[in-house]
């Protein structure tokens, strides 16, 4: 993609604070840290966020985000660590390019959860069973 | 983990809004969603967090959490969709049993992402070195 900011930075066109790299993934220091130490994974090969990312490299996500948030928590001492994918624009993605952020947290920083809401009576199971429904149709379908 | 509430779940021991479940995981509404919709996905196998769980599990994870992801957003006509995971207290996990928050999101329904803050001239090169040192290291140990 030829005017993908992290497409451009796995090649190497533009500089980043580099974590971990090997042939299919990248890490580096988001320049804008929630705390320092806040990393990027991206998947080098080009897709708009984790929906359309193809099954293999899925599965070779999680295992690296370990290992990365292992390495990031000893480094700057973190007591916590968030991992976070954000989906399109509603969900707060900014650049079109498939990143898993890996955020360092310290007891007492200040950062909040988004506080949840208490179902109506009745609302929670008729959802449960529409997405059940959804989800068998989409594993059949894939 | 006779104490562990995601444990109980799992069993089917204490009900839930189920969404999915196989052999190894199961998926349910959160009972305080962000939005309708809110699920989280567990494996059955007891784990603190993912600092902690087995690497098979965490290959499995990804690519499930995308197909539930793409059922939640149509059954209930989200823009997007946040995946987010709590390791530890300072990084506001409450439960501790390893759990994936899937949550929908809508254009516009007021939830913002933590802003971040700019590092200091050479902190953020600095820093990259230190913790690409420390993920280097503990590829090789584990």
């Amino acid at each position: 993609m030829n005017d993908c900011l992290f497409c451009k930075i796995a090649a190497g066109e533009i500089p980043s604070g580099k974590i971990y790299e090997d042939e299919r993934f990248l890490a580096f220091l988001d320049i804008m840290p929630i705390n320092p130490g806040h990393a990027l994974l991206i998947p080098k090969n080009h897709s708009r966020n984790m929906l359309e990312t193809d099954e293999a490299t899925l599965r070779e996500l999680m295992p690296l985000v370990a290992k990365l948030a292992r390495a990031v928590m000893t480094v700057v001492g973190a007591n916590g660590i968030n991992i976070g994918i954000n989906n399109e624009p509603a969900a707060g993605q900014v650049v079109f390019h498939t990143h898993i952020h890996i955020i360092p947290r310290f007891s007492g920083d200040g950062y909040r959860m988004w506080g949840g809401k208490e179902y109506e009576e009745g609302e929670e199971k008729a959802l449960a069973e529409k997405i059940a429904t959804e989800v068998e149709t989409g594993l059949r379908t894939r």
